[in-house]
């Protein structure tokens, strides 16, 4: 009897109104790899001149459709085909893994006269199960059934208990852009179903090393200074899909940073919906870290923080124990002067410069703690560098959504 | 309503039984400051020429204690005192922390006459809180009636559910050498109550840079080899003090790999049984890691693992998810290669150069898994580095323990 999950109680009121964008078309599938009673299959079939920037997870173990994907977006000029399947994430899979994505690659490639690199591909999932990439490839290829932004963030989703989308447009030259994606994920990783995924999707026309190196900048501020349970998975896939169907080129240094907030903002907002879909959460957590060596090093103090299972345990029983959070900046192994370190929990400071205030009242920071959303400060004295670090809280439904049933 | 915990299923059935130690004299006393019911305050007299090795917290937020322990042990040349607190651990307590610790210093040093870095400091218990030196100091020189190993065993806890000890002894030169170990700790770290304190004890004659080299390398294997929680505390202290009350001095190759490998013996047993009551711990862990670059990188993938929320949930639950093994090899940030990487668990081989092993019956790993030691072994295909980490499973119990009671 497999777990139901109970529905985060930050999941969105309702799923976003999603314009349909120029120059892609969605499908979605029930393969029957896994899930039965619903489409676990999402195929995105792209007009001409769409480009794709890639971002993917540092593991060591990398999934087979990471490594194929990886290549692809290197090799490809131009993108033709997503397609994404949750319930097997087709990684540590030897050669059968890669197998898989050759078939896949080269049965789509076959069948639509393009190239196999134009192939993206993306699975989440089970690790260590094979998975049978014709089968795959056929369910994809016989999807003719237009479908919805949302139908497509349904079809990606494994332990998640929300579908999760955003939506933007700006003007440029008088021209409107779209930007709108889908993401899954609510562990960082929980094998037994899991992954973050998420894909943007744009009718801009942009280079592709432009591209690249905008999706790469977003990622750091915002899914990477994500984290739910400090496990990375084998298969993160952060795709940007750009259509090309405006008039406009976007080159200027101004129309870059215009198109780049819309990308931060919608890649933020899909980012905190994955913590907001945290295994178990009972509180959302934003960690802002302040004079520290650089913004990495404060990325890091904060993710120090955000994964101590101490201080998210502490959060969970709402207990303002700021001691676990001066302890998390400390193991974190970077610099911070103790004699110059201040915490703050929502807007009361609770200690400066190495030490609790003066005449300091728990009983205000106690009452805050029953909120469910909790803000944490810290500045450690070194430098300029700051980032935010958001996260979910640890409880005992994360041990009972990972423990108490067997995968 | 403290909680109280229940005792650790791997709880020694006995506290052993230990030799008095020539040159040092235990007493043990209640200061007052947390504990009413009990000794709270461990105290050392040694007689002339001991001398002393420290390794302590890497925290860039260590206690007052550790800053004058650790200067303490590069001053002075002989240790006259140890002085170890329970309840309070003195830490984020700016100038009053040190102002403690002079004031223990000095009183001390000024009643005994010796040196105030002579004094060994060290404290464990709730962080940022003021700590009363001068009555420190008093209930030290007022306690003259003397105590065992056990007694100081007993005094230097705090959630710990079992007092802590090892012994052994060595003969060299037709002399017999006693090394006596004492230790405490049961997270990594729960600052309303936690950290890692280990003191061993020997008549042996060292010189005290031969004895800080060997304790520093002793510390590698055995108090860096365990992991609860992966929170490292502001005051964790490993302290080694040498009594000078045998003839002979060791000093050959031969007597210092001797007794090197009894210090290793004694302060792995210590590590074990900190383990051993890993907070709310139902299962004892073993990870070897072994192929990899060197050894250092094969510990840090044995703590990848051993801190893998996923990895110590699934054991939890008994179920044989190596899916999350492989995840964690992939995200220590370690050289691993995944086309070679095998998993077991106990006797069985689940995967092998990167994938499953062909008809892999799950079944005896499934019931494996209901034994409550249990060993995991990975090979990364890189070298021939190899490491042991020893870690708890996370439970409903650590959840209940860190958030369900206020500190």
């Amino acid at each position: 009897m497999p777990h139901t999950y109970k529905k985060s109680i930050f999941a969105a009121a309702y799923f976003p109104t999603i314009s349909p964008i120029k120059g892609m078309h969605i499908f979605t599938a029930n393969s029957g790899v896994k899930y039965k009673d619903r489409d676990d299959l999402l195929c995105v079939h792209f007009d001409d001149n769409a480009v794709t920037a890639g971002v993917f997870t540092q593991s060591s173990m990398p999934s087979a459709p990471v490594d194929w994907s990886r290549a692809a977006v290197n090799k490809a000029a131009t993108t033709k085909f997503l397609i994404v399947n949750a319930g097997n994430a087709n990684a540590f899979t030897g050669k059968a893994g890669l197998e898989c994505c050759l078939d896949v690659g080269h049965i789509i490639a076959d069948k639509m006269q393009i190239q196999p690199q134009q192939v993206f591909q993306a699975s989440t999932g089970v690790i260590g199960e094979p998975l049978d990439g014709k089968k795959l490839a056929e369910s994809a290829l016989n999807a003719t059934q237009p479908s919805s932004f949302e139908d497509a963030a349904k079809a990606i989703m494994t332990t998640d208990t929300f579908a999760k989308a955003a939506t933007t447009s700006i003007e440029i030259s008088g021209e409107t852009i779209h930007i709108s994606g889908i993401a899954k994920g609510s562990g960082m990783i929980a094998p037994n179903m899991g992954t973050m995924l998420a894909f943007i999707f744009t009718d801009a026309r942009i280079d592709q090393p432009v591209l690249q190196k905008l999706v790469t900048e977003v990622t750091q501020e915002s899914f990477n200074a994500i984290t739910v349970d400090s496990d990375t998975s084998t298969s993160d896939t952060f795709g940007v899909f750009a259509t090309a169907q405006t008039q406009t080129q976007i080159k200027t240094d101004s129309d870059i940073t215009l198109f780049k907030q819309a990308l931060m903002q919608i890649s933020t907002d899909l980012a905190l919906q994955i913590v907001k879909d945290g295994e178990g959460l009972s509180k959302f957590i934003t960690i802002h870290v302040k004079e520290a060596l650089d913004n990495q090093s404060a990325r890091k103090i904060g993710l120090s923080i955000a994964n101590s299972p101490l201080v998210k345990t502490a959060i969970a029983g709402e207990d303002p124990n700021w001691g676990r959070i001066i302890a998390a900046i400390g193991k974190s192994g970077e610099p911070a002067d103790r004699d110059l370190t201040s915490v703050s929990i929502g807007d009361t400071i609770i200690a400066k410069n190495g030490a609790v205030i003066e005449h300091y009242n728990e009983a205000p920071v106690a009452a805050y703690m029953q909120s469910s959303e909790i803000s944490i400060t810290v500045s450690v004295g070194i430098n300029q560098g700051q980032a935010t670090v958001y996260t979910s809280d640890l409880t005992h439904d994360y041990i009972a959504i990972n423990a108490d049933y067997r995968s």
